[in-house]
């Protein structure tokens, strides 16, 4: 049996004697009831996924970039040179991204994936060359991978989530980079949700309105030249691409599976969250939304996916930079079925009826 | 002349060529400019705070719980019995509260100052003792507080803010305990906003409908009562109380006067940064809201206050927590001035023009 269907068979709902059990701890707790809000349901969820009241803490944390170029580059969608994803997996690798600053300030490590870099890249201390193929195809022309490289691509996040997970990481985290993946990500997020183009296509790393309106005209293009159809989710990331997405979408699968959570990032976690629920719905249980981007497909995706960002300041840098920022929300909600005293332990009365 | 008056004349705005070389430096850093929102303006105000870009990270943390009690609690605003102001206090002391357990998620530590419990309280490890009375006077009734008593309960702040500097913390953040806080926050912020009590008035830790209508109703009293004039805040703080509200106006101050950034918390630490803006302005320089609580008069604050708050998931709990889970965030945006690097060193293209 492949990889994928593997991991697919392994995938459960949350626990819910768990998810109960943990429901009720929180009201028992020195707390007003309800008072933290979605970080009781949070830390619910964080119980039903480890099978087990109070949950584990998410730490260590894990962040996976997963880099890949995108063939509709061509089409000019983005004023970002191709090779800018090149020169920030090498930005990362030096330490010297916002991913890497975030990373450090919330203690999580850092691993870059190459999963379909255009460039060749030299090895490197961090860099796992897991290359599908060296970018995808243009989406405008034709389909953006083959179904084999799109498996390829899922397999290689399934991958790397494991070997994490492996090593001792109780939280994933997704990251991103590829010049002109929110192309791809608006493509996604339409064929999944069935929303026009011109609503879920952004401004991405910063278009201008020209830019903006082609970039709009070139999603339709792929969406008319493809006829996607949902229920075939691989289909639609052969379609559309891009390989960063498909392995995203590996990486939850494996993360579910492992019954660990993983924070998604923004857009491109979220067009990759779409395709991985297509495929197994359950996997969800797993997913916490980071961060809610400026992106305004993200905010469909999400609304979709029925997830509540833990953080929504409007960012739209990708990397991996909105699920850090995150990180230590999710592991306060469940350090707080772990330290918090209750009631009776405490000697704090409760509310009068 | 007295600690106050000196923490005020020690307080100046941002200084606007640190501001500057920030905001130029954002713009030079690997990331899409613009791209982390409003962590990028944050960023800008810690270097003007600190008048050096980049600034320092602030850490390490420290976050000061003031409590105190509220004679308004006879009213019956609150189902709460407010011996559980004494015994959260115990409780955060044993380490066993939501503040407790935040705080050590994100590496700040915590001290509990009894500026106005009710009860006498036992000497204890981490425990200030800075009681200037056992509880406010009922603002229905008359005064709350003295005006000697108000200053005195502000320089409280000050003395605790300071020597939490003094000893290297370079990040505060307000706590709070209070059964009943909540009302003389509704007030206070009725006062100097001019909104009508039943728009600034909530739940708090949990009312039912009834209770609200008549916490309405007693606030709507008070205010009557004592005609407040928001020009004189010392004044306003002794008409509604309470004593918490009054040191986190001083912790505020002094924060500003050492030039440490100060994360306030929820709508307790709103109404106190309303009576310090209304006592020295530029003490806004130094306040980062670090969350937006679901108590309706914290937003009618932090729009006066013109702070936008990084957390907005509706928690209404207090203790701190909001301001904590903050933290990270406000670390990562001086982090970013600090770590990241430019587009010439780490050779990463820009965007055509």
């Amino acid at each position: 049996m492949r990889l994928l269907d593997q991991t697919l068979a392994a995938i459960r709902p949350l626990d819910p004697a768990a998810v109960a059990q943990a429901a009720e701890r929180q009201r028992r707790l020195t707390k007003p009831p309800g008072s933290l809000g979605p970080l009781e349901d949070l830390g619910a969820r964080l119980a039903g996924l480890a099978g087990t009241c109070p949950p584990p803490l998410p730490e260590p944390a894990a962040v996976a970039v997963f880099a890949g170029d995108h063939g509709v580059h061509a089409q000019g969608v983005t004023p970002w040179p191709q090779e800018v994803t090149t020169q920030m997996v090498q930005n990362f690798l030096a330490g010297g991204a916002v991913v890497n600053a975030f990373a450090a300030q919330v203690g999580a490590s850092v691993v870059v994936v190459d999963v379909g870099v255009a460039a060749t890249l030299d090895e490197a201390p961090g860099l796992l060359p897991r290359k599908v193929r060296a970018g995808t195809r243009d989406m405008t022309a034709g389909p953006a991978l083959t179904r084999d490289e799109a498996v390829a691509a899922v397999e290689v996040g399934i991958e790397v989530a494991a070997s994490l997970t492996d090593s001792g990481a109780r939280a994933l985290l997704t990251g991103d980079m590829g010049i002109a993946n929110t192309t791809a990500s608006a493509a996604l997020i339409a064929a999944f949700t069935g929303a026009d183009a011109a609503v879920v296509t952004g401004r991405g790393a910063g278009v201008d309105d020209a830019t903006l309106r082609h970039k709009v005209s070139v999603v339709d293009r792929a969406l008319a030249r493809h006829a996607p159809e949902p229920s075939d989710p691989i289909g639609v990331l052969a379609a559309f691409g891009g390989l960063e997405h498909a392995a995203l979408a590996g990486f939850v699968f494996a993360a579910a599976a492992a019954r660990v959570p993983v924070i998604l990032d923004g857009v491109i976690a979220g067009a990759a969250a779409l395709a991985a629920k297509a495929l197994a719905p359950d996997c969800l249980a797993a997913c916490v939304a980071g961060h809610r981007s400026a992106e305004p497909g993200h905010a469909v995706a999400l609304r979709t996916l029925r997830l509540e960002p833990l953080v929504d300041l409007g960012l739209r840098l990708g990397e991996g930079s909105g699920a850090l920022l995150a990180l230590p929300l999710v592991q306060s909600a469940a350090r707080v079925l772990r330290d918090v005293a209750t009631f009776d332990a405490a000697g704090v009365s409760e509310k009068s009826p």
